[in-house]
């Protein structure tokens, strides 16, 4: 392949250095815009008796303010219908939705945000799941019995959402049967995309009753469907338009402030711009699911895993949203990429009086792979073998199958494993501190939701991609070089650009590691037609059978006789003049097949045992991706990922007291920086995917997953202390040494 | 059919007559937007021996000046390359462009101008296209020999640009064998469009190399094309976003302010808004052609026209542009709607000392049809038969043939001519001035570029139209009314709004009668093949075959039993996990056919002979049309050719002094105001077009046509008097009939 496979820069990359891309708040509009700001609850639990907007209303600037009043009655939710836009009867949470200003500027807007009286009957909170599965417990939705829910969606009872169970083979019987069984408790915190751009929305309202808003998003289809349905609207009168998006990782998918920015401009009769302020954004974002874990397995002596039993809890704050799709899911991928017989999983999505939790980078994989495979370490520990021996023994190989007897296919599980070992070699020298190293391996199943995509031919012979997939890691540079390589152009003539929801053609989510796999499908699909048209147009001018030529160099030609040729220059005006018309076509894909990604990390620690400092020494990383389209950009994921890994692992949570969040800043949540990061040993196997386009797997979500177990791992080797619950912070590494010291 | 053939308002009114669309000079980017002004030649013909722009560089507030220097030496022009954007060696006409400048603002960048040194030396010029054909005229391109021409550009020599001839019989013979011979020679001026929008753009130049133009422009496709040729940039770095049109008639198709703009935005590092005077749009615009007409024409006693030998003398101005084409298009339009065996025409396009002519709605239409149907109504009465019954006798009729030889279908001369005698009716009783009738009828050769059309389901049953056509007069509501036919939707479900040159499949000019014929074309294909995909979901669904599937209300249903159904909405939304993914298609036309589109219109009037004022009593439009897809927008299309045809026949010229315009504004221009319009009468023939989409023929051209030659033979027949020179003025009529008098 001649562009395919090369490590190219983002096609985008000089708007973005040079600070002219539009982000978020940068988009405008002609005339005046007002700023909006919302009213959020203080209470983690409370009953609204009235909201009184008279003192806020006659405020000088005061443009219009929007309560639950002023949209229609509707409740909304994917798989549960539980979220009102703005609370009704109830807040539910620190940062609840009650009200909307928009004013003639922030300050105005932030003013009359105090002037608005609200009568609360403070209620009892829970912000634990597991507190929130007791009996007795504060109800959070009193109605949830009425509320309708999809087709799947079982074991609703008092704040549990959903309860899904799988079970294969006779875990019983093998536990008996087991040579050793490990149980152990694990934890995750809930923690925050903390992308860089908080969340920002320009609305506008026009005459015609249409809504447009400029708004970062990963996913303006279905934030289209979300306003559509929050506000009552067809999708014909609901125009998203994606503006460049600082970050998302999967916290930029559903409606914010976008509805109440579009009621606002709607009744001011002028459009609104909003800024989220990086307080607001921490307490009404969508992090990632706190997970509350519980494992246990059963092994022969020799290693064989023969019985997991597992079970785990999600916190998923005060809606269900993706919740209950992430807590099924979560039960599939829990045992981790082995092979084991006895399986007995029970996964519960819990309401909590918290922000609602849906979608970050590998959603539940961070969390899982931190309990599963420190407990294959301590199980390797236990038993006397060297954890890459017990992994190779149990993982798993092509054709097996997921405990919902899904067959897997493209399993590179032993080959991740084998490679990072012979990467990381023999240990090194040992240093002033304890070093120690730990491993961990990962899957992912990368499937990709259905997608369509257009291409065409100008009439100068360059090329025009139509997706309305948003370009968040650098999706455009490959969809542009697959449109390359099928056409045989440079690729400096395609151009990718995303369109908004009213022109592109209906686009999957910049997320879910899809963005390539299922839009590059359909861009691969799309390609192709417009090659069969060159070539129908060509053979004609040429006299030549469209079988026997060849596209390369910008031209059309006979194979084996290049100078009998056309450039796609000429073939781009023929075909105005030809039976054809205009060489263009759009292609759909619908939803693929699931391909398990597979990962394995090493890294070498240091642990300072006065400080509890985890330095790293070496990272490895090692990722089965498929054919890499763009290498750079693949390799570029992977660093990514691992950073945001290492945060989880080493330092982030969220913090709560009563409901309230208490480090919503940049300076007391604590997100790995540059500072801290150390060079990431990148390693791609690469054998292409049966599924994706020319090759490719979903790259994106299997680098984040692994960080905590590797140092969870690390760590232990080191000093000897295991930590269960993240993140590992110095302060917990001090406690577990004083603990081992003086037990 | 439910949709198609209704009477229905623009469906993107509400935003016109609320003044929330955005128009040219309204589109705004983020961040700074300098002002950018031209500098226009004040010599109708003068060399450049030196332009200094020192002085203006240091006026504080200007931020760049651009000549030709800056600008690639390019020399461009469909048919004949015979044009630069900014003049090198010679100004050619008085507007022609030297300079421009971009500034903090307008008043600065006017500053600037003034500052500008430019040594002309003056040369002799020449605005009348007779005159330039005379030995010895001012050579206005000395290196015209050079300069390459597309095939079929023949007979350039000075300064005629080209000349066609067309010989068809054997007309001397004709003419000795004729009973009567007629020859009278005729002139119309140059006329303007006066769209209410002045040119206008905003560019932007960034980092990546692309420009980008928001233009009220008819057709953005050749104006990506005219500035990627002029700026030398590949089309994947030049963005044509159209803006809301105020208004085009022909006059929005040709590069004019944006390669300046950008060639500004580009050196000043900041986007560039440029927005013409009227003043500076009537002098640098695109009008309509100055015709010198003779027609020499051989009669049968009875009536039978036998032979016609036509000289037509066109001033295309300064280049040759479209004025090359429409020379030679008029040679074939010329003889009228009659069948005449023996033709001999000569057709010549002229360079004089003026702006470019281009298109202006039914180019070289209204020029034509004044002068022959003029002196059909001379022959009439000469031979003493009833105008009507001479037009009747020698009308043209089905399978007749073009002077070229072109096969005509669909012609339907006579039944507009005699639905119009019959709708005009018996005189009317006399008044107090003399009042008389007036005729004429006219033919349009309606064909169709190619075009490309996408239409994609939305998951919520909706339906929108992906079109790069820009909406000049009704056409998305007709387009959405043959989606929502085909469908089986409300037009309410139905979005249309046109998309850039970046994300529109490659679409037709707003212009030559086509947005409709050639785009609608497009999307009937696209919207059929969206049928068939909602068929092939919903048999799967309903177990039924798709061919016993009807669409209607809003759901696809097996035929007879309706119960037996699913709605668009569950359609949209099972796509997505169906085999098929995302219904959507993109599809494209090739050139379509032409169908003469015949219009005969009559008027009654009343002759001021004191002050030579003439009052329109009634007004008749019989025009065949087709199917009126939209009967409403087709009778406002209609209504406003006329007007504007009659501005042409009473009251509209340009006037010029050594090559300056001397009447380049509103008060001096005089357009029909909608104080002088008539009620216009139209009524509709409607035959189904077998090239248009669902039977439709292109509406546009065709009423602007016979309003002068209706208004000529009017007043003949009320006051005796033949006015052989557009426009017809009070002053001509005084002069005439003065004349008359004392002859």
């Amino acid at each position: 392949m001649r562009i395919v496979g090369k490590e190219l820069p983002r096609v985008e990359i000089l708007e973005k250095v040079t600070g002219q891309s539009v982000f978020g708040a940068d988009a405008s509009v002609a005339g005046r815009i007002l700023h909006g700001k919302l009213l959020l609850s203080p209470h983690a639990h409370a009953r609204i008796k009235g909201i009184r907007t008279e003192r806020a209303e006659k405020l000088t600037g005061v443009k219009a303010i929007v309560t639950a009043a002023d949209l229609p009655d509707v409740q909304y939710g994917r798989f549960v219908r539980d979220e009102q836009y703005f609370a009704h009867d109830k807040v539910r949470y620190v940062g609840d939705r009650v009200a909307a200003v928009a004013a003639v500027d922030a300050e105005t807007a932030a003013q009359a945000l105090r002037l608005i009286e609200v009568d609360y009957e403070e209620l009892p909170s829970v912000t634990s799941a597991p507190e929130a599965m007791e009996p007795g417990a504060p109800l959070i939705h009193e109605g949830f019995a009425e509320y309708f829910a999809a087709d799947g969606v079982e074991g609703r009872a008092g704040n549990i959402c959903s309860h899904r169970q799988i079970v294969c083979g006779d875990v019983d019987r093998a536990f008996a049967e087991a040579d050793q069984i490990f149980e152990d408790t694990f934890h995750a915190p809930m923690v925050h995309q903390t992308y860089l751009e908080p969340h920002c929305v320009l609305a506008r309202f026009d005459a015609t009753g249409k809504a447009t808003v400029w708004v970062p998003t990963q996913a303006q289809f279905p934030l289209r469907a979300a306003i559509a349905q929050i506000l009552h609207m067809p999708m014909t009168k609901v125009r998203v338009i994606p503006t460049e998006i600082g970050g998302g990782f999967g916290g930029k998918i559903l409606a914010t402030v976008e509805p109440a920015a579009i009621a606002l401009a709607r009744k001011a009769g002028t459009p609104v711009r909003m800024v989220m302020t990086r307080g607001e954004d921490f307490q009404t974002g969508n992090p990632r699911h706190p997970f509350h874990m519980r494992y246990k397995t059963g092994v022969k002596r020799d290693g064989t895993l023969v019985a997991r039993e597992i079970t785990l809890v999600l916190g998923t704050g005060y809606s269900a949203s993706s919740g209950v799709m992430i807590s099924q899911g979560a039960a599939v991928r829990a045992p981790g990429p082995y092979r084991i017989p006895n399986l007995k999983i029970d996964s519960y999505c819990v309401y909590t009086n918290t922000a609602t939790c849906a979608a970050y980078r590998g959603p539940a994989g961070p969390q899982l792979t931190f309990a599963s495979e420190s407990q294959i370490d301590m199980i390797a520990r236990e038993l006397g073998m060297d954890p890459l021996e017990l992994r190779l023994k149990n993982a798993m190989e092509e054709n097996d199958q997921t405990p919902t007897g899904a067959g897997l296919q493209d399993v590179y599980a032993k080959e991740t494993l084998r490679k990072t070992a012979e990467v990381m070699g023999p240990p090194s020298a040992p240093g002033a501190h304890p070093r120690g190293r730990g491993m961990a391996m990962a899957h992912w199943l990368v499937g990709g939701m259905a997608s369509s995509a257009g291409v065409k031919l100008n009439e100068d012979g360059t090329v025009a991609i139509l997706t309305g997939v948003v370009d968040l890691s650098g999706a455009s540079t490959s969809l542009a070089q697959i449109t390359a390589e099928v056409l045989g152009v440079s690729l400096d003539d395609v151009h990718v650009r995303t369109a908004d929801t009213d022109f592109a053609p209906h686009s999957t989510i910049s997320a879910g590691s899809q963005a390539l796999k299922s839009m590059g499908s359909a861009v691969l699909l799309a390609a192709r037609e417009v090659e069969r048209q060159i070539r129908e147009v060509a053979s004609d001018r040429l006299e030549a059978d469209a079988g026997d030529l060849e596209l390369d160099d910008n031209r059309v030609f006979v194979k084996g006789t290049p100078e009998r040729g056309v450039t796609l220059r000429e073939v781009g005006h023929l075909a105005l003049e030809h039976r054809r018309g205009p060489i263009v076509s759009t292609q759909s894909v619908a939803q693929l097949q699931s391909h398990p990604a597979m990962t394995t990390h090493a890294a070498e620690v240091a642990v300072d045992p006065d400080t509890g400092h985890v330095e790293i020494l070496r990272y490895v990383a090692v990722q089965d991706v498929g054919t890499a389209i763009n290498p750079l950009s693949v390799r570029g994921q992977i660093e990514g990922g691992v950073m945001q890994g290492l945060g989880q692992a080493l330092s982030e949570a969220c913090t709560f007291d009563q409901g309230k969040m208490t480090n919503p800043n940049l300076l007391d949540y604590k997100i790995f920086s540059s500072l801290d990061a150390p060079e990431v040993e990148v390693h791609l196997i690469e054998h292409p995917c049966a599924s994706g386009p020319l090759g490719a797997k979903g790259v994106g979500e299997p680098p984040i997953i692994p960080p905590p177990a590797v140092i969870a791992n690390a760590v232990h080797d080191a000093i000897g202390v295991r930590i269960r619950e993240l993140p590992i912070t110095a302060e917990k590494i001090c406690i577990a040494l004083k603990q081992k010291s003086n037990p």
